[in-house]
Parts: structure tokens; sequence; C-alpha cells
């Protein structure tokens, strides 16, 4: 049995556990609050499921004493270089790190690759929701004087989307100044964005997402293959699935020697799954 | 640059001859028939895009002489088996053979076990077509007293279908005989089949081909997850590419020292790809 503890007991700390008590090969160890100590944690795995900016400092002091980590590192432009700060500290430990580990980043990455191999050439789309992204929430939520916030993310099509960021003031602030701080933090700065005050972000406070993925592109120098891939689910209770198959892959990655930081597209997809090798190939391939 | 060469120069054959020039880091060597010898076949990986019943003896061949091979072998039922014959062969000659590449088993795999990572528990339909299946269709032309063939497959629904037949006797042949004979072949006996008679196959002869893979699934407890992936294609071009894609990952697979024989969700996705780890993270995931 694979032991595996939870670091962060929020939306996503809470599917896991769900997650990680219906896997067949997986034993609940330890849930840790962010704010814990984490120096007693004892686990083969540690998925790290606090907000996303507290994830690679967690990770290195984990990894540093050779526990693997999975995390869902969610800020697009900086996952390269979170890559390159665990990478070293996991190969000296001889431990394993899957980093950006949930839907997006995460399987719809995998799906872009696929995607890619098939058509080298081509435009893929990728349209998210409507739906309330949970990485913008908690980063809106962090901004010096929301008192709660939930960002909605709306497909604007071709790849393009707008936030619709619902926003609770803590008293006294300045809405204008909360504003424009959500408007140039680098999670919101590049897309279309509505910041709307309410009294209660509770209508707002969904936890269901979508995707499509669209491409259109050339195999074998024929243009106009189309390829789609869409899906409407439950955001954390996916996220945290994901987490959980790539603590299978950390452990699968660690037994062969491969250690180091990684991201979805790097691991084999069997090492994913709960089966063996002849399984696998009979009922997938 | 990579040296690959053809072996089997159908409708595969010649879509990979294009997928081979357009690839950046690729280098066409040679393409064989395949009734030449291939003892003169000098390359780091042989395409084998003879039909499905000669690819394994050809690949044995190859390996033996330390070559790598990918091939698009699709007889679902035989494919554990075809991978447990070719690895002790590669692992010796520290060769890679990536079998079943190419769409279905190939990326639909990938697709599957992606889909299966993200809701272990659930149902998975693989609805095919309608179009023209190769294998079924060069199954179909190799049995006695068929002159010309074409077999359709015609979605039914919760991943069953149909498969329509289009045969041309040879002259003098017994109709109802060479039904049987089709009837009975294993790559037909397990769905409907109708057998219908024609003076020629032109008409039905296409190289459009699709497939919708859906699953309804549980993440973590939460039931209702939808996940949907479909696409309509050139089935040789995009074989041929998925094919290209994997002779880049064998000789990815060979530089690391993962000698034997693997399909496609043994391969980390980013070695399909002629990205390096930066470019691929960065647009990708």
């Amino acid at each position: 049995m694979i032991k595996v503890a939870i670091l962060g007991y929020g939306n996503i700390g809470k599917a896991a556990e769900q997650a990680i008590m219906q896997a067949p090969d997986m034993e609940l160890v330890g849930i840790f609050h962010h704010n814990d100590s984490i120096d007693s944690i004892q686990a083969d795995v540690v998925l790290i499921s606090t907000p996303t900016r507290e994830v690679q400092h967690f990770a290195q002091s984990l990894l540093l004493r050779g526990i693997s980590t999975i995390d869902s590192f969610d800020i697009h432009t900086e996952i390269y270089s979170h890559m390159q700060v665990l990478k070293p500290i996991a190969m000296q430990h001889q431990a394993v790190s899957i980093i950006s580990a949930g839907w997006d980043p995460g399987t719809d990455s995998l799906i872009r690759a696929i995607m890619l191999a098939m058509t080298p050439e081509g435009q893929t789309y990728t349209n998210f929701g409507p739906g309330r992204s949970m990485g913008h929430t908690v980063a809106a939520k962090a901004i010096e004087g929301v008192k709660d916030a939930v960002s909605i993310t709306i497909p604007i099509g071709e790849g393009k989307h707008q936030r619709d960021v619902y926003v609770q003031l803590e008293e006294g602030e300045d809405w204008q100044m909360v504003r424009q701080r959500i408007i140039n933090d680098d999670y919101f700065a590049h897309d279309p964005i509505n910041v709307i005050p309410v009294d209660s972000v509770q209508p707002f406070d969904t936890h269901g997402h979508g995707v499509l993925i669209q491409r259109q592109g050339v195999a074998s120098g024929i243009s106009d293959q189309q390829l789609s891939f869409s899906m409407t689910i439950n955001n954390p209770a996916l996220t945290a699935q994901v987490m959980v198959a790539c603590a299978r892959a950390a452990v699968r990655m660690k037994a062969s020697q491969q250690y180091g930081a990684f991201t979805t597209i790097h691991i084999p997809p069997i090492y994913f799954l709960p089966l063996d090798e002849e399984q696998a190939i009979k009922t997938l391939v």
C-alpha cells in the first residue's frame, strides 16, 4: 500500500481524502493543515493542496527529506521555473515531484500534447468554463482588502476568456483600490476582467466547471483533421483525483529510479492506473 | 536527424513518407516493399506498415539486428501477446519496439487511459465511424475467394458496431462459402456483420473516419463527471503521423536505455514531440 498524506485541507484536500480512501492501493496516513509543522509528516507521497503560492516552499521541505510530492501548481507562466527549482532537490534526495497535476495544467496538458503529436501543424484552442476557477478564486481571496471572492471563467471563443470576479470587501476598504489590486495581480492581468462588488459570494460559489479543447490540424500533409476533447466536471473532485493518480505514478517513477521533478506529460500514462500491465493493455489499448 | 525507413508502401506507408518529410528532426532513408529482402535496411527506426498479420515477423527480424521498430498492429485481443513476443528480443538487442501505434489502438488508448486516471469508476464507450476500417479491410481482402473488399464500421451506440463488408468475389468462387469465411475470421467474429456482394468496391473506398470516446465516471467519490473525445480524420494520414511520433519516442526511449516493447500508454507523451522540454512545458502544460 502506498502511504499518502494530504497537506492543506481545503476543497481539494477534502476531495483527495475521498479519492485516497477509494484507491485500492493507497493508505491515507495523515491530513495536515497548511499552518501545521510538516516536520512530522511520514509518507511515501504528500499531496500538497495548499494555495499555489505556498506550494513550492512545502515541496522543497518535503523533498529535502526524501518524501515525494504532488502539487497542482497552476500559474502556467511559472511552471517551468517551478520545475527547475524542485528538480535538483528531488534528484539529490532520490524523490519524485510531480507538479501541476490537476486538469489544467494536468490532464488538459496531456490532451494538448497528444493532439500535437497527432497533428504537428495546426491550432489548439482551450476554452474553459463557464465555471469557478479555484486558482483565481484563491488568488483573489488573498488580495488585501478582499473579505471573500469567487472568480468565474467565461469562455469567449478561440481559447480566450473573461474573468468575472465577485468580491465582498473587507469593512472600511476602498473599492477602487481593491479592484485595482485584483486587476494588477499576475493571475488576472492577461484576460478581460469584470470585478463585481457583492454582499455575499455564496450564489456564485459552485464547483462545476468544464473545458473544450479543439484542434484543427494537419497529419501526414493532409489538413482538416478535427480533434476535440470536452468535459463537465466537479472541479476540486477532478483535481484531487488527478493528484491521486500522480501519487501512484510518483511511486512508480521512484521505483524505476527516475528521480526528479516532472509534469504530467513526462509520465508514462500507464503509471497513473491501479492496474497491472496485462490488465491495462487488455482493457485500454 | 533520426534515420527512418518505411517497410510496406500501401496507404499508411505513403502517408508516412509525407509525415517523415515534414518532420524537422527526421530523414527518410529508404522505402521497402513487404516482399523486398529487409536484410539491407539500415535505419534508426523502421515504420512497419505492412498488413497486421505480417508485422510480427518483420519486427522480430529487425529487432534482432538492433533496429527499433514501430508498428500499428491492430488486433486488440493479441496486442499483449504481440508485446510479449517482441519484448525480450528488443531488450536483448538494445532496441525499442513501439507496437499498436495508430489511433485505435494508439492515441485512443492514451485517451482511455487518461479518462480512467481521471475517473477510476465509470464506463467508457468507444464509438468508431462511420468509416472504412483499414485493418478489417485488409483482413477481408486476404480471405480466400475475395478479389477486393472494403469494411465499413458503423457505430450502433454504447461502443457497439456493425461491420458492413462490401465484397467483390474472385471469378468462379462460391458466394456463401466466401461469406462464411469472412464471418468466421477473428477480425469479424465479434460484431454484427453485413456481407454485401458488389461488382466494384470503389464507391465505398474512402479514407475518412472518426471516433467518439465517451466516459461518465466518478472522481473523488463524486459521480457524473462527463468526459468526451471525438475526432474526424483521414485514417491512413493519422495512423502514419502517430507512427512517426512514436519513431521519435523510440529514439528517446533508446537514448535513456529503456529497451523493450511498449504500447503508446507506456511512453511519456513529451517523447512524441519535436520540442525541447522548455518549449513543450511552456506551450502545452
